[in-house]
């Protein structure tokens, strides 16, 4: 592969661990906000506010000058919220070169139009080729360098291997996927079952209810997102079962921890002001069940889920109503 | 439902709690070999050798007497050891009743042959339906009565409604599925990839790796599954995945402890002579292998666990092995 100059927009944890792992491969530059931030890339390769006491990649390079991250770029990696997703691209825009390859690196929705990250980077930057980088990567287990895997997802092959290349490291592996709806789903619908997960954890239950609002739990996401044009095959592997795994299990997860909060009983006021940072499946719930309703797929965990962070319902509630369903066949396959 | 009579033969951990939850829906009669679990059952309602400290429904009762056990039974429950299940198939055949349903609770393929336990039942009792009991399923967490789900398998979905009727609880959810060959595979193959988790667990990798394990294992687990004649939905489903899951994070797997201490530099001698149970998984791994090269399907994690297992080489030699291979392609839809 010809050298690329990789550029990442966003120095949060995320953001700052992919151009970590650029880094091994290619000239990188991060674009944070915060001054302070770009001083300690370049002058300690730390980055305190997010990831303190983890070492970056001594050639991870930082900038506040978001026109300088974006001329030099061959890949344009975004690593910013989905509320801010739109407008950060419409400032991108001006300044990047025709055809270079716009990655995401951001699970969710954007709020109101539900959309997926890479169909506004089609919208607001027509004609740059959009990829996903997704899979159960919790940042700082990768900082100290144990192994994982991702999915780098975009339809052309050519730039699939390109981009496989520019992340991969001996403890990062990369697989390419040409199915970007699937892995753009699975790692949006994930947050709301792990918040089930969370919930049952709190509750006190064990790991065969663990292992069964996880299977399930992606049983429905997969009809889900196979309704809304992604590959049942996707949501099998790292960017759906994987990263779901990940998040229902890891101590890190943020919608697990919720969930967890809500399952002893308190309510989900009291853990959001807590928490300085937002859950995505509290807001995601709600744009689930109206999805599953426009697709008319059944979606009995994220029902509960929405419930118990939108209407009052109880956790031992929510768990009681599970369990009262009619057991019925697990695949349709009796004739 | 007509009441039916249910009789389990084994008086195991896990016979022993199908017997405790078929009892709250017909009568249940559990033949155990040792005396003593018999009057303990008929007495206090216990099983102090293989479930110390937990109650089982006063209305499951037990005899030595095997003859009696069959003779009476509408539907015959079979949890003995793969290595005892022909035989005590044979011993069993003498006195059971026409049309009778032959359902298994193990998991595991019979050495030498690497058959099924249900195609066993075909061969030494043959007319009488067959059907699997299987899932994500930890024994004490059922009987302190967690939430769990199981799938109960078998091709006649008027048998399949009539033993979801027999054995499912208000916590115990059953669904049923037509695929036999996939549930137990599912349930024989996970032993292997669970020993491989537990190998990144005491190599001290985080939830990444064991997500990313886990999701690559069922993939390959899936691969050899469906060349056997297994259906992909139902390596998805509680049979597959959810079983996996649960062994590879759960505390109480053999398989995933037998892994966790070869990962921290322990040969499998000293674990096995701890241990005073065997890890399926450890000779699993063997039969998975002939049957890969056999099928022709490529399984480097159970290549990866067979030699650790058995041709001396360490855990972390595993696993820089599997990190060293060629990432590709994650599933084949590019053109």
């Amino acid at each position: 592969m010809k050298p690329v100059s990789v550029s990442v927009i966003g120095g949060g944890s995320w953001g700052t661990t992919v151009g970590h792992l650029a880094a091994h491969n290619a000239k990188t530059l991060l674009w944070a906000r915060a001054p302070e931030t770009v001083v300690e890339i370049n002058e300690s390769n730390v980055n305190r506010r997010y990831l303190e006491g983890y070492d970056l990649h001594p050639d991870l390079t930082a900038t506040a000058d978001l026109e300088e991250a974006v001329r030099c770029a061959d890949v344009l990696v975004m690593g910013v919220p989905s509320q801010a997703f739109r407008e950060t691209l419409g400032r991108v825009g001006e300044f990047l070169r025709p055809w270079v390859p716009v990655v995401s690196l951001t699970k969710g929705l954007e709020q109101g139009t539900r959309k997926r990250m890479s169909q506004l980077i089609h919208e607001v930057l027509p004609g740059h080729p959009a990829a996903v980088l997704t899979g159960p990567n919790l940042a700082k287990e990768i900082l100290v360098g144990d192994a994982a895997a991702a999915v780098i997802a975009t339809p052309d092959p050519v730039v699939a291997e390109t981009l496989q290349a520019v992340f991969a490291t001996d403890r990062f592996r990369v697989y390419s996927n040409p199915d970007v709806i699937g892995c753009e789903l699975g790692g949006a619908l994930k947050n709301v079952i792990a918040i089930a997960s969370g919930m049952a954890d709190g509750l006190g239950t064990g790991d065969n209810t663990r292992a069964a609002v996880i299977t399930r739990g992606l049983a429905e996401l997969t009809a889900l997102g196979v309704a809304m044009g992604g590959q049942q095959v996707t949501f099998a592997g790292l960017a759906g079962m994987g990263d779901l795994i990940a998040t229902c299990i890891s101590p890190q997860s943020r919608n697990r921890h919720v969930g967890e909060q809500l399952g002893k009983g308190r309510t989900i006021e009291e853990i959001v002001d807590e928490m300085n940072m937002v859950a995505e499946g509290v807001k995601t719930s709600t744009a689930v069940m109206e999805l599953a309703e426009e697709y008319e797929v059944d979606v009995p965990i994220t029902a509960q889920v929405r419930a118990v962070c939108h209407e009052g319902l109880s956790a031992s509630e929510a768990y009681d109503g599970l369990m009262g369903r009619q057991s019925g066949v697990e695949h349709p396959a009796y004739e």
